[in-house]
């Protein structure tokens, strides 16, 4: 399987199975339908988010069950429960920036407990024999990861994973974070995403006190770039294109702003800075970031513009010892020293909380970037689940 | 001053006078006219090479003055002679791959013998003060390096270079290079451009025995690549558009060969490789070699094609952690590491050895890639200079 590339369900195949296999199901799979639970889903490309019931697996040996308190709404959501990244299978609960207390947990695990505060993020499986999971890289397992909606799940007979719009969620120990007591459970729920997707980049190029982080966006992933990167010492500029956007900047604890579409600005930011995360998701021109780039910088891009971006100058990157790159989410283990380190911090993200109700509202804020800077679901305003499951 | 982007000479300058000061000559300015040397070059972009006198500035107590033996052919000589790069100062003595003996030294060089086999590359200065110059990557001088031709030289009253087509040079001592003795002074020139320029970011990116590196084109620098990484220790796949560069390839040690042309067999390289060195200077598509990219892994292109290139994809740099990178010729310290290095275990160039008289067919054949794999010009060839300088 390819990381991020659903399969699409069959023609024909009825709402009302839950989690169908859509392989013939193995020997050892879970015979019980589990439990049921609401959820906010789509149930096509153009309905809209609408009332669901999920029936989760009843926990393995190594599952931990987990009662959903709050979960982030990620951009991703809506291209994907829109169909505007390709087919996907419906219907469809999006989710992966979750926080809850767990529930109930199968035999076999003994590292959580009942009642204890903890976290999913985009990842629910991965082989966990391939190289990238043996070094705790499961995000990029050779085999493809299972993200926490929207694809085959194999160990669990090949159900369509479900993610966290719901009340609760049912997942193996080894990709269950520990989210450390006194964190708030609605502003951390976003961390599990937004949060891991910029550290990662950060780590990664090994951010110490002193280097220079540009960030260019100032959305959900943006302000999470700003807050951990002060958070490790660095001195962060703020690219961005409205000038309306300074005063937030500096209240997230930027220390400059650069208005991308001013010329002088730009050409003073020139070689100023190690790194630049990128968050822009919409084709952009990268040249002028990678002139604000020191020697032996690097522009790490988030974001997957749904066209081409315009080339990349090799001339830039020569002349400097440039590094173009991307950066993928991020590990368990590294999500779980995010966490880690957002407790120490006191890093947490910017959200609005909305209800159930509200969530298509949301979307369409979402889209006119009108949010400051993550929705973040509240479980308690659910409906009551339904008998029967639709999904 | 930008590096690599030389200043044109006033117009109306005349061709007689010896590395004319472009800038009011300071008072510390040599006086004398110097030795005059033979050499080869271009008088207007469209002149070919003819000979020319070149009258070499005097050693000033820091400078090594050379005895040419042989300078190496390389692409960018025909580019920067022909005009191809913009317009330039003529005439013009191009050569940046020098090897030969010391031949007289300045009152305050200690380091250096009459007698001694020495190299000059690519820069015969730097502002050395930078922190780039402090950290020796004087390639990378924040003022720009001063280059072996075309360019302005501020300590020599802003003269512009001449290169090393030619009988002699006068280098000041922090440029010149050692090369170990035992090793063959024409085979050993083109490492001091094509050798540095892809040892450098195989260094750079730490290559270690059991990487795996690709290299795309097989020329003057892709020969290089695959020799040094080899001798790194490295598995070595060479990429190529051309069935018949197969033997050439395994001739140079390469284990593996694959045509870039056959999408089975790139399909079959898919996530392979550790580092590819790309050494192609025409624009092409590197997303089909960044999916032979494996996790973490690194392109460095080393060519400056004269358009743009395909545009390359986000989402293969975001699901593999990859970095596009770029890297310029190498420091001092370690064009002299590289050398040691080559010397150490037995690395040189494929050359062929031509007269001056054969330069402007040889610049046509390169053209034409009709080298194995670079030309190195014998300065024993060079007519006898005239009593007046013409550059």
């Amino acid at each position: 399987m390819t990381p991020g590339r659903p399969v699409p369900p069959p023609l024909g195949k009825p709402l009302i199975l839950a989690e169908p296999p859509v392989e013939p199901a193995p020997a050892d799979a879970p015979a019980a339908r589990g439990t049921l639970t609401a959820a906010m889903g789509a149930t096509s490309a153009g309905s809209g988010l609408r009332p669901l019931t999920l029936a989760r697996r009843e926990p393995k040996d190594d599952d931990v069950e987990i009662d959903i308190e709050y979960c982030g709404l990620c951009h991703s959501d809506v291209h994907a429960t829109r169909g505007e990244w390709g087919s996907r299978p419906y219907p469809l609960v999006p989710g992966h920036e979750i926080v809850g207390r767990v529930r109930r947990v199968g035999s076999a695990v003994e590292d959580f407990h009942v009642g204890e505060l903890v976290g999913v993020g985009c990842l629910v499986d991965s082989c966990r024999e391939c190289e990238s999971c043996l070094e705790g890289l499961e995000q990029y397992c050779e085999r493809g990861n299972v993200g926490t909606y929207g694809v085959k799940d194999p160990r669990n007979g090949g159900a369509i994973t479900q993610g966290g719009y719901a009340g609760t969620i049912v997942v193996d120990r080894r990709f269950v974070l520990r989210v450390p007591e006194g964190m708030d459970p609605a502003s951390t729920a976003p961390l599990l995403c937004a949060g891991i997707t910029t550290y990662s980049p950060l780590r990664y190029f090994d951010v110490e006190p002193g280097d220079v982080v540009g960030v260019v966006g100032l959305g959900g992933l943006g302000h999470m770039a700003v807050k951990i990167a002060k958070a490790m010492g660095a001195e962060v500029v703020v690219f961005t294109s409205s000038e309306t956007k300074t005063a937030a900047a500096a209240e997230l604890g930027a220390d400059r702003v650069v208005l991308s579409r001013d010329p002088g600005a730009m050409e003073a930011a020139k070689a100023s800075i190690d790194v630049i995360i990128d968050t822009v998701a919409a084709p952009h021109d990268l040249n002028p970031y990678l002139r604000a780039l020191r020697l032996g910088g690097a522009l790490f891009q988030l974001g997957l513009p749904p066209s081409d971006m315009p080339p990349v100058s090799p001339g830039l990157l020569i002349r400097r010892r440039l590094a173009y790159s991307g950066s993928l989410i991020g590990g368990i283990a590294e999500t779980q020293e995010m966490l880690d380190f957002c407790a120490e911090h006191g890093v947490a993200s910017d959200i609005e909380v909305v209800d159930a109700a509200g969530l298509n509202s949301a979307y369409d804020r979402m889209v006119a970037g009108d949010v400051k800077y993550r929705f973040v679901l509240d479980t308690k305003t659910l409906h009551t689940p339904s008998e029967k499951a639709d999904a």
